[in-house]
């Protein structure tokens, strides 16, 4: 089982009376539950944990996989945590990036592009194909996930093309979107699953729990060889009898 | 045929014999005139040309593809410049990058990872094999490009996957490299080509010629739609009898 | 420009009177204009010319890009033949497939797997929305290609991973497919394009056409490397002086 | 753990003396010793087990993940068996590939490619690098893995670019080769894993063996949606007030 740290930006849970009724203690404790369901040991961070953002290298030593929610507040994450935990990930921290998340300095720092997409909130409704029965993160789900009101998200989606696109989402409103997307950067492993709006109870939904789970086993570091890089001596004799020049 | 721009950093050219004897006028001047025998209309730019480093808006503006060579300077390149230049490339101008480019900030931020490497400068052969021949970028080329001498580059090479692998090295030290490399990157496409050491007259080699000329074409950008992103109408009616709760 | 053959069930319209309204020149037809207005030079070939369907050798050695229509005969086509056009296609020959072709023997065969997918005939909206604007097969279409009436098609689409996703639908009824595939196959490129149900006239929607007429550039054969297979000589001294084996 | 099971061509072993000496039970076993050391559940198979090849349904049922050796008599293997597994990989068997099974019918089908490469048998030595450090199969795996004598095979390796690239080896006579390939296809996952010509005792080799014990584990059916395909209810209302044509 992994040590996760679900990360909250946790402003709206404070702010608004619609989203502190679906989600009291914050999206990260909803999230934090139904990671502990499968057995993970589960620990949470929010932005407004002092100036680390609760996410100290100790934090950071203790953690296998990073669960990111955010939305509004995405600048005032400063960038030197953002550093920290993009080179945890390079170094092999599994990530979840969650819904409005797309935007975070983090994921489009591992991105490369805008991360841009459209977006309404129209409480429509959202079903997630799955594109990759195959798949771990797919264990346990049906062939498609019902979700009755959702904020959309729609393409053109600005991201790298993932290296396995897991689901696909339906919108009642007329517009497709990759909704599980899997990354592998450095030695790290990196999912972005669309759903999780903070004014839907979609944290509370038992296959949206069940993906967040699978896509922690999934993303839990291994046991491969940490890369050496820099200069490097040869494994084999180079031929130095010719006129070649070394400089 | 496409309006190029080279951009060197061109430092070493006018600090090092070595390097002046085989490029005399500079890399960029010697990859321009690869380029410009296949047609295409090719400027140069460099990093001293001003504050801007010869990449105003105006150059962009008349640039389908921009070519880049750096290795001991990265960090001189202004990041003004360089969030200039990854925006274009995201709305779609091609982006050629060599050898120890891979270090630049430009492709750092594309890819997202360290771009780390193993390397050694010991005049070692290298010998490119052809991963795809049906790729574009490969025509005119054969099995494999012979280079006699050669700085080494080995895995592993810290970059997301490519979307497509051209080409993959072999060293007389012993180690692999993935060598042609192409990405999608935002509405661009970004290829990266690792031969060019500057104590190396590699970009006289007839095969790296071809690639570069090659490689321009590929990366032209297209005639595709430019996304709309953002708050989006819904293209079908969205049911709002029941109800449903927008915030 | 390509030289192109559209290869075509050709029964259909024959049989049947709604088919006939629409397509009554077959539905190869329509398709051969389609890529005439692009510049390509075109022949149609069908199921009953004969017991080599109109793919002969002769027709093979003078097409750069075949296009597949077939529906209710596959089984018919006869398996020289598809070892025959597979062969061309690992060569380098370009191959569109249409539609219903999903369930071709020739598609089948290259992709390996079962190709099976949902599908419906309820006349429903179809939109095709463009995943990747920077790739050629994207060249002067808009966000999305509206088609009021179509067949649907729904994942779980049975193929391998395209290399490249190009276009993803929508459907009224709530499903979504992977509608535009790029794929490498040998030293050929392969793209499936989903929209084209014989009852309805989408060969005639201008978006459409020029999707074919792009995917027939993006298709056609290279000058790559021929590959050469087989025990190969070593380009490298391999050193015997010890007491190494060979067999 | 798995339910595995290792199926092995065994003429080589009975008909040559210097084969017999490395492997006196067959490949199968060393292999199956290998797997059983991760502790998985391993039984084995063999072309002569009368006319299914060992591999009935009642074995299939009761594998999860199927690792498959041949070289020199592909030909003998009955196409009823071989459509048998191939459906069994894609409803989700596991499938491990092994050194000149690349040539397999099972293999061809599955990739829909020649599958062809180049090959010498020189005894020369070959260094597979790690190009994914964070995949699982590469766990407990150093940088690269040495084998001091190997048969070569060489690019091009006409197979699709595998989903994932783990593996790329290094040849002595000059060579690269894409040695451990990552395919989904159907539900199933299938691993192309390079080393092992009978003449050599590279099964013998800690670190392959360790490779095969991760990929068998990385293999294993999930519990993924079993795909339903064929005509399908629509799951939204579709509007039929206008004139739309269902035929």
């Amino acid at each position: 089982m992994a040590r996760v740290t679900v990360w909250n930006e946790y402003r709206h849970e404070r702010e608004s009376e619609v989203v502190a009724d679906i989600y009291p203690d914050g999206i990260h404790a909803v999230v934090a539950d139904a990671l502990r369901e499968g057995g993970h040991e589960v620990r949470t961070a929010t932005l407004d944990e002092g100036p680390e953002h609760g996410l100290t290298e100790n934090v950071l030593d203790e953690t296998d996989v990073l669960v990111w929610w955010g939305h509004a507040a995405h600048d005032e994450v400063r960038d030197a945590v953002v550093d920290r935990v993009h080179e945890r990930v390079l170094d092999g921290m599994g990530l979840i990036v969650l819904h409005s998340a797309h935007y975070s300095k983090l994921f489009k720092r591992l991105m490369g592009t805008s991360c841009s997409l459209k977006w309404r909130e129209a409480a429509e409704r959202e079903r997630l194909w799955t594109i990759e029965p195959g798949h771990p993160i797919a264990d346990g789900i049906g062939e498609a996930i019902e979700l009755e009101e959702a904020e959309m998200y729609g393409e053109r989606f600005d991201v790298p093309a993932p290296d396995t696109l897991v689901f696909t989402s339906w919108f009642e409103g007329g517009e497709t979107f990759r909704s599980g997307c899997c990354y592998r950067r450095g030695s790290g492993k990196v999912f972005y699953f669309r759903p999780g709006h903070e004014t839907y109870p979609i944290y509370h939904d038992e296959d949206v729990r069940r993906v967040l789970r699978n896509a922690v086993e999934w993303a839990e570091p291994g046991d491969g060889p940490t890369p050496e890089f820099g200069n490097a001596e040869p494994r084999e004799d180079i031929d130095t009898d010719d006129d070649r020049t070394v400089h």
